[in-house]
């Protein structure tokens, strides 16, 4: 890590947090997300940079980035402090390895927080573009005229043959990654109490696999679904062009967001006094805690969130519960004090923010 | 079990529910006992009587007890359906035997439900007096009356050696147990989190035990203290008089009572948050859960009654949590709803008794 300070002296703003606000499908669909892997001709890979190399890449696509249309601003990543580093890594705005890695790197975003660019990450650049809800369209035109933009100024890593040349050959091809999170409480459900032979999350996961498409939890790659938060994204970006894995993607999605629904309605007439137990019972700690760890907290919020859509919650919308997602994490709860706080001291604050949020929501009479 | 229906055609009327009411030190005591055991001279213990003695015996004990001046009510065990015998198991005012027994055997309460006498049980006679909180004298004073009563009117099995004989050697001598119920979550907690040498629930036990006192848990003999909830009681039957027993019992818990309200004092000022999450998340539950198993809701009743007593939760009093601790059991549920209900029907009425039953308390603002 670098020598800066815990704190700025000043906090600059922060970007804003988009996934308060609501989003087409909200009721399953938490957010979308496209990123795009570039890489110029004319300076190494990563791997293979001089720490010189990486000093002028940054720079140039410092200049580059500072002029497009998109309002973009500039951070070199060293001169952030820990903390604010660590609430963007939380805002998904940077990856854990551009959090951490020493070499010269960037950090462009705008102030509504939905693009961000990463520069000289595991590629020279990495396009991210997110929005609330469904919305694939928007975020793919956005993140595609952003590509264009750029590609009017530098010369990227292009084969005829491959498509666009990455760090990583994984990501060869379109370079595009698209994932969206969805919230399957009633799918997760139905999977630990039912004797189907493919009953809900692993029905999901059959379908995900036959169209290339992987399943995974919040916290992204080999990590498991925590609080019934599942992220489904396009695996393969060599020989399929992007329109085609957004094709592919909204296809599925359609029809998990359908299943979702169905099983959520089917719970609720063949099971209501357990849904309306776990939701309650749930409400009920998070209204009144006054300490709790951040797994515990998701996995409540989880169900609070099930409960708001069934209508067995009033007083708090989904947007309220993807707010307190992000904010009660560490880095988030820290910013918002100004102090380095234990992880008792979190707990404490993290309950006093979701007991707040929640003083105006109670059980639907 | 007989051939009762399961429920009268008419119900009696139960006897009076006295644990409602509050006693000295109820913020540590719950409920006193005294049982006397005595057998009469010119019939066989229990182990050794024929059918026929054992309805002579019942029929002779049944018209003793009906000329006493303790307004005692009398049932043949074997008239009371399988639903009322299991509401007085449950208010302590017959053994799980004498429910299951299918011998010839009486029952006489006092229609304040302070006072119960098993006929025909272990011993032919088995008087028992109860009270809220710790009222050793009364109770004491009450089941000597009985006791001289009945004296006067039948000849007791007694040796000048050993004092009054029973069937099980352990009672031979007084015949007495006294029996206090106490509430030390404190205590507990402490043994839970301390390294002390000798921590909370550890030190009581070894004071008692060099007062020949026992501890065990709410539901007597070799069960772990459920709820925090623990059962002081005299272990010596012979060679100790009632007035010593009663002495050393007193002596003792007057040291616990106070070891317990300093614990829960020093709780309050080293970690507060911990104990305010603990009750308010107790209560919360309590408050919302739309079903319960009787096991949770007593370990959740303990810490809502330890918030009670601290100050933390308004609107609710010990006494509400002790009405509400013998009230949620099966017995009572399928009394008070006149129906055989399965185990999910008795979650389900058991969560809607106490939500209601809280519907007015709330965290101390």
């Amino acid at each position: 890590m670098s020598d800066a300070p815990l704190f700025e002296p000043r906090p600059p703003d922060l970007p804003g947090l988009w996934i308060k606000d609501s989003g087409p499908e909200n009721d399953v669909v938490v957010s979308s997300r496209m990123r795009l892997a570039r890489n110029l001709r004319g300076y190494h890979f990563k791997p293979r940079q001089e720490e010189d190399e990486g000093k002028r890449l940054t720079e140039h696509l410092h200049g580059v980035l500072s002029g497009l249309d998109h309002d973009l601003r500039w951070f070199d990543m060293e001169e952030l402090s820990p903390t604010l580093r660590l609430v963007l890594f939380e805002r998904h705005l940077v990856s854990r390895e551009h959090v951490d890695d020493e070499r010269p790197r960037g950090l462009a975003y705008t102030t509504d927080g939905t693009v961000g660019v990463m520069v000289n990450e595991e590629d020279h650049l990495r396009f991210q573009v997110f929005a609330p809800g469904l919305n694939l369209e928007a975020i793919s035109e956005r993140i595609e005229a952003l590509d264009n933009e750029v590609a009017s100024r530098v010369e990227y890593s292009f084969s005829e043959q491959y498509g666009y040349l990455t760090s990583c050959p994984t990501n060869t091809g379109t370079g595009l990654r698209v994932s969206v999170m969805l919230h399957l409480p009633a799918l997760a459900y139905r999977t630990s109490t039912s004797n189907d032979d493919e009953p809900g999350i692993v029905k999901v996961n059959n379908a995900a696999q036959q169209l290339g498409l992987t399943v995974r939890g919040i916290h992204g790659e080999s990590s498991k679904a925590e609080g019934d938060f599942f992220q489904i994204s396009n695996q393969v970006t060599l020989g399929r062009s992007p329109d085609q894995a957004v094709g592919d993607l909204r296809d599925m999605l359609g029809q998990v967001i359908e299943w979702e629904r169905q099983v959520r309605q089917i719970l609720l007439e063949d099971d209501r006094l357990s849904v309306e137990d776990l939701v309650l019972r749930s409400w009920a700690v998070l209204r009144h805690a006054r300490r709790i760890a951040s797994e515990e907290a998701l996995q409540l919020l989880s169900s609070v969130r099930l409960g708001a859509c069934l209508g067995l919650i009033d007083g708090v919308g989904v947007t309220t519960i993807h707010d307190l997602m992000v904010s009660m994490l560490p880095g988030h709860l820290q910013f918002r004090d100004r102090a380095k706080l234990s992880p008792d001291e979190r707990d404490a604050m993290r309950a006093t923010l979701i007991r707040n949020a929640l003083a105006h929501s109670g059980p639907t009479s």
